[in-house]
């Protein structure tokens, strides 16, 4: 215990893409500053995705500009495509996100090609980005999504992770997610796959990117922590449910996730209540939107001493 | 993996007990008998605590006598003191938890007592229930509530729990309950005492009693697993919310709990689709009462494959 812990708001992009509501580029620079205010340092800002396809997140550059205005702050964007690359290195985004999936069914109907091809996209991203001049290239993480299971193809085969994972690496990604946007993933599989694939790339960090849809977020959370990941994606209030199953959690909650490690003892630099307090933002920009928590709800128990707050 | 977990319905009695709503006598024994369907075969009926204080649990006996003609369940109902254990000795109930506080300042709110005396209560109950003839002896297990902190105390010392569980396994225990009844619990202290106390009190049974108030019931839950823990109190839908925290889930949701074991490989007994389906049951007695759990929303993923139904 006592370790570092990175936890990244990543709401605004997974969160707000699944939502009818448009948030304002006005509410959406509230909120950065609200949680850059209580210690968040990383936050998926936007995707670069065309406007026509998610008008939720057209406003990515604005938004974006604003969030690498912050000193300290890591902002970063999903990119889909090499297009969406392009857009972020004309910004010079300090931090881009590829996402591919695992399984070949998943990726066939999200992007309509094999998972192969979108490797061969993700080498071409890496080659592009490393045209930029010296300092301003970015980071280019690789995201594998069904990667503890898939809606179409069911069981993910966990070699197959392990294999992918390593290919993204040898490709030139300067980190890996294990992505499991499904919620299908258990506690027994992420801890295996985590190790292996820590082992396997390191030193590359792998980061930890988990849905609570069938309630075993944060027992997964934890056991990936176990497995030595160290770097969490998670979402204010949950924000980014399922639109096929109504009042479904869909990111693990960033308050309940902040408030585990901080128990447990590890530093996330987070100030929880101020964090909880930026859900007030949210609320209002979002007003038919449920948010999700149980710590915002039931309140801080009495045996807890956060870092944050203590430093 | 692959180990059997005993997974207790205990929503009949920590979960009524908190409602203003008291359900029938043949609602309840229908929900008894919907489970023991589904492959439940622990279940904690009622507490012999007097009627006057308890209304909802008026009933026990009746319960209790209908749950104890069902071959091969083993229920148990909480008792408060010497009194209670007197009635379930005249029942002949086949197992019974005695509660106390490990947290002085809850032991005394609770009952008026230091957890000094209610350990000696402890005592003459083991030594009441010894006298019992030969074949009519009930397995009295001591659950030790706060044991990961308490609404009145905060911090609770782990030493202090470890000392405890000692003292009630040597006044006789059959088994220790460690239980975090105000939701305070996190993983890394749920770990390190349960494997001190399953260490100290063997070859004595040691269960976990959590509640998911602050989001952290099914992390704490792995937590004990992978220190040894194989037996779990958990209620239907959650049962059992706080009064003073409109909303907020109880005990840990049991659906959810079946569903964390099974999809990590662990043997439950437990058909979840069945389970899953005598919510109805519930919601139909009570017609006014939130069930919480996330595998009833969203459903199970296709990568599941349970033991118990493949049996």
């Amino acid at each position: 215990m006592g370790d570092r812990v990175h936890i990244r708001e990543v709401g605004m992009r997974d969160g707000l893409q699944s939502l009818a509501e448009i948030m304002s580029t006005e509410d959406k620079i509230a909120w950065i500053e609200a949680e850059y205010a209580a210690g968040v340092r990383e936050i998926e800002v936007s995707s670069f995705v065309p406007p026509k396809l998610l008008p939720q997140l057209a406003d990515a550059e604005a938004v974006l500009q604003h969030a690498m205005s912050l000193p300290g702050l890591r902002p970063s964007a999903l990119i889909p495509n090499l297009r969406g690359a392009e857009r972020g290195l004309a910004l010079g985004v300090p931090e881009m996100n590829f996402v591919l999936s695992v399984s070949n069914g998943h990726n066939l109907s999200n992007v309509r090609r094999r998972t192969e091809e979108s490797i061969e996209d993700f080498r071409r991203v890496v080659a592009r980005c490393r045209e930029a001049p010296e300092g301003k290239r970015p980071f280019i993480a690789c995201g594998l999504a069904t990667s503890f299971g898939c809606t179409i193809e069911g069981d993910v085969d966990e070699d197959r992770v392990v294999r992918i994972a390593n290919e993204v690496a040898e490709a030139g990604a300067d980190g890996v997610i294990l992505a499991d946007t499904v919620g299908y993933g258990q506690p027994a599989a992420i801890e295996r796959v985590f190790r292996r694939v820590i082992k396997d790339v390191a030193p590359l960090p792998v980061a930890g990117h988990f849905h609570d849809t069938r309630g075993l977020g944060l027992a997964n959370v934890l056991a990936a922590y176990q497995a030595g990941c160290r770097a969490f994606d998670a979402s204010l209030g949950g924000l980014g449910g399922c639109p096929y199953a109504p009042g479904a959690t869909g990111n693990i909650v960033m308050e309940d996730t902040v408030f585990l490690f901080e128990a447990m003892g590890c530093d996330t630099g987070i100030d929880l209540d101020k964090l909880v307090a930026v859900r007030e933002i949210v609320a209002r920009a979002l007003p038919k939107v449920a948010l999700h928590g149980a710590i915002a709800q039931a309140g801080l128990p009495r045996n807890f001493h956060p870092l944050a707050r203590a430093a």
